[in-house]
């Protein structure tokens, strides 16, 4: 049994990461910590996971991460890179669910996240942990970089173009649509129930955090820089990203083979059939990626549509499919449960 | 492994039981039916079940319905009555998630359902699948009569009282609230999106269906006819049951510990600390019924608020339930997962 | 031209009286308060008020409120009676929103409200301002205590039945199922959207602060003490308020005509004909309250249906209501916009 | 006194322009036709209007539409193109709310409507009713094509740009949000609330018939055609579009001064200061279009965000400023309620 620790349990990440770690076979909870609520029964604050979710937060003082085999941090992002190098050193594997290690290049990093990098000697070492990309490299790492969700959805959606250098790279376009949860369990006044429902609205135009992670990711399949617009929107549902990709094709290409193709090997994405329209709820609660792909009047403009949940693929599923992959275990070991619809 | 068939599997009751038994360790999917979609791959009308149900529809007659060891009908009332007897006589175990064996008086049943019963003589053998009173009989049925939603929130909320003899009762309450789920996946126009959204409305007030099987079951606790109240609300959410009932108090009576003992032994019922607010969503997709009870000022009013999925222990999974118990199985198999929160 | 004032307008019944008193054909508004917004454009804040409202957000200490002819409070509880000597002493009229003014017995206010009143000589003068109820009195008031949306709700409902001296009085029971709106506009986790939206859940079941309220009301009417449950839900929709009321007759009535009776000349409150079910949405953003009543089975509970919108009958538009009362206007001026359906 | 007509008033569109007319103080409604609910009072169907529409529907041979001074048709696409000759001869003014008289390219249309048109000849005359472009050829129809709800949103949002000369024609892209009453009332299974709740897809990627109709004119704007890749999608809200926008600058403007000075004049069309994000509730229930404009990074790629609530400023609305028009009204007269908001 993999003994896992999560520092910061209080978010939709964090209890998310709970369902599935309560549920997986072979993994033992071992500590959870959150400093505001230390002392409360996880199930008294969480009663989803009442009778099956025993442990109680501690203060991250007293949790005995350091004998954990991996350590999950759904925190705030700043909060990993403090703890990662003493646990890395104690021979613990750490998979960050936040930002920390995302990005390559520290300034960027400091400039988009607005502090100083605590370690980053260790952003080298991290691994991006998109297994689709990355496969092999994460099963030896000893740190992830678990993706952010909506670049989970875009990069998932543009690679196998990018890839096959068959679009222009200058004006990619990605219209994302994210529900309420990816903006986390904070009590903040515009994400209430009474301001986000029966509404929509795009935010953070001139520029989200997210971008230069997408852009990071693309270059890299590219081979060069990426121009992307990347527009997100809050959007009145509780899970789910759908992403709306746009790029003009540079060379003549069957788009549903090739997307056929650069996934068929893969067991967390599935690409639909020509013509489809797939919708958030068909992942809902899974560690779902589904994909169409489409040429609208069979003109230049490749349309994908790319939908995944935030909270699974885009967070905690992913995260466990990191902690299978460098555990040696089956990729999809303890996130196979069917999407829940209606 | 047990072969399953499913009669009329293109509603939510049957893609839930879709969703359960594909990930029932003890059961291989034979057949399902519906004549209107007969030829369709199901995974084409359910996209959530891509890669994992590669049945497709066919129709009644084509289906191997008589070599299946059980057949569950999620079909309208009045179908399973129809094909009970035929099976039976084959050997294979039904149950009917309609409500065609739900009412043991043919009469009172044949005036809410408006039909003529086609097998009135099985009646008597049907087994009210409510394993929470019935689980001995179950295991030895070969026709089970699935809950409703209603009855299964209403009853196992009112019968720790009402075994104890501890309420008047003449004067019983429920007032429940249900997802729009629960109107079934019919092109109706008051279920549409844009009439059940942001707005909530009771339904039925003058009689509902559920009433006299709410009734019936009571009254066998009670050893007596009981006044009961019903009205039930459409309620913007997509799944869960509230009801929150009202009775009398006629004794003085400790009625935590009462519901406590009561459900102490069951792993699919959970009473909640005294204090507490049961929310839809902690059950979501789960096989749960969680409890609390109130006596607001230390009336001799008691408020008991029960909550389930109104698809899973309201439905689908409350038939695997009863198939468990009726095939010898542990009776929680393949219906532990967490449920999905938020 | 009436001169308005609003304290604390940056919550939910703040803008909805500014959306209510902007298109009102009477009223000037004159300044609009708020300590922590101080300085910013009101349009600012509620973008759907752009190009219509001018004011800013002042402090108390600066603005005009002395030379307003009608100052509301749509303040925290607590607030009006600090300020409602001064004001009514300038000979200002105060109707204020919140519940300082509420409850004649000054004792049950602070136990239940957690403070002590500021000025308990002005509760006695103060006209609880439910004008189907204290129309005359309203008219000539200093000072209303506007109801809160619940008592709104429940007191329409059960009035008809309890002045006629119809029902039992010992066992009234009021399920009342609101919007999340009516918990105001407050950065608290347990209404974010993905907290609240797709889920139901009771709350306060102990006990409410309306509880006492609305039995302060039905006690009036009825010249006696009333026994009344009340059990409030958090429900995923915005506005609205549905009370379902159980009621034991006492005497042989017909039910229909008594409401019809009361209500007749009534320009807010809408009796529907026998056999309905009236939604919230039917009277959403307006200031009716509809009413259906039922007998079951024709036996001895009735079932009346009443819904309002919370913002506006049951907050903002009874303080206009109010306030055109107190100053001789049309009861119903400026408060005829139709609901918004769907 | 306006005497108004209604063909085909049981859908939403329908609806809404009974919210909007019964309200209108130079509006009388004489006639409102439904060949299904023929008899039935208008009130009953829809409860929001009761005590203020008393009208009952007809069947259209019974309807006095001869004698109105104007019909409007909320019927589906075929309907008005039947009736049209022959009450333009009676001297009665038309405004189609479907899509007959939409394209000026006949055979276009008879490609993406499937049916022959019924009375090409009026095409030609039929204006297409966006003031903001057509206003003084509105006011002398005699016949109105008013505009879809995603023409309205998306043209509004592109023609300060393609006007001015200052983007690339080719690579357009409209990614669309809609609340689901924009597909109408009609009984179908996609748009059920289990549906289409907590949860969002796109659909009609492959061609829309809004497409053409956006395309016609930005094409009409530009003097040349356009590409344009649209992308619709259906979002868990009950009212709303926002329209999100892209193009590429071909020359160097400031943006946001080209959008103030385009609709510098206009009532209904509100650009927002810089950096900001309109949602769709700031419109809900009101004739307005919100507009901001971004340019992410100082790039070239122009963001527009447009939104209208589809059933007014996209439908209902949008009539009624067309008939304020053509019979020489204020051109808001009637449509200056406020939004609703929360």
């Amino acid at each position: 049994m993999i003994k896992a620790g999560i520092v910061g349990g209080t978010g939709y990440t964090g209890v998310e990461l709970l369902r599935l770690l309560a549920q997986h076979p072979q993994v033992e909870l071992a500590a959870i910590t959150s400093r505001k609520e230390a002392g409360l029964a996880v199930a008294e604050l969480f009663p989803s996971l009442r009778g099956r979710v025993r442990l109680a937060f501690t203060t991250p003082e007293e949790a005995p991460l350091e004998r954990c085999d991996v350590v999950f941090f759904a925190t705030p992002n700043g909060v990993a890179m403090q703890q990662a190098r003493q646990l890395l050193a104690a021979g613990v594997r750490v998979i960050d669910l936040a930002a920390d290690f995302r990005l390559q290049d520290v300034a960027e990093w400091q400039r988009w996240y607005g502090m100083e990098h605590a370690c980053p000697e260790l952003i080298a070492e991290a691994v991006y942990g998109l297994p689709e990309v990355n496969r092999e490299r994460i099963r030896s790492a000893r740190l992830i970089a678990n993706p952010g969700c909506y670049p989970t959805a875009v990069q998932l959606g543009f690679l196998p173009l990018i890839e096959a250098g068959v679009v222009e790279l200058d004006s990619l376009v990605a219209d994302c649509k994210s529900g309420v949860s990816g903006a986390g369990r904070k009590a903040e006044t515009h994400i209430l129930y009474a301001e986000a429902a029966d509404s929509l609205k795009a935010y953070a135009v001139p520029g989200h955090r997210h971008w230069p992670e997408i852009r990071q990711g693309l270059a890299r399949a590219a081979g060069r820089e990426v121009g992307l617009t990347f527009v997100p929107h809050l959007t009145p549902m509780i899970r789910g990203i759908h992403a709306t990709l746009y790029a003009r094709l540079s060379a003549e290409v069957d788009v549903q083979a090739l997307f056929e193709r650069r996934y068929a090997g893969e067991a967390c994405v599935d690409v639909l059939p020509p013509g489809s329209h797939p919708d958030t709820r068909s992942v809902r609660a899974s560690n779902l990626c589904r994909i169409a792909v489409h040429r609208p009047q069979g003109g230049r403009t490749v349309v994908v549509l790319s939908v995944i949940d935030n909270l699974v693929k885009g967070a905690a599923g992913q995260a466990v499919q990191n902690m299978n992959l460098m555990f040696g275990l089956e990729e999809t070991l303890g996130l196979t449960q069917l999407p829940v619809s209606p």
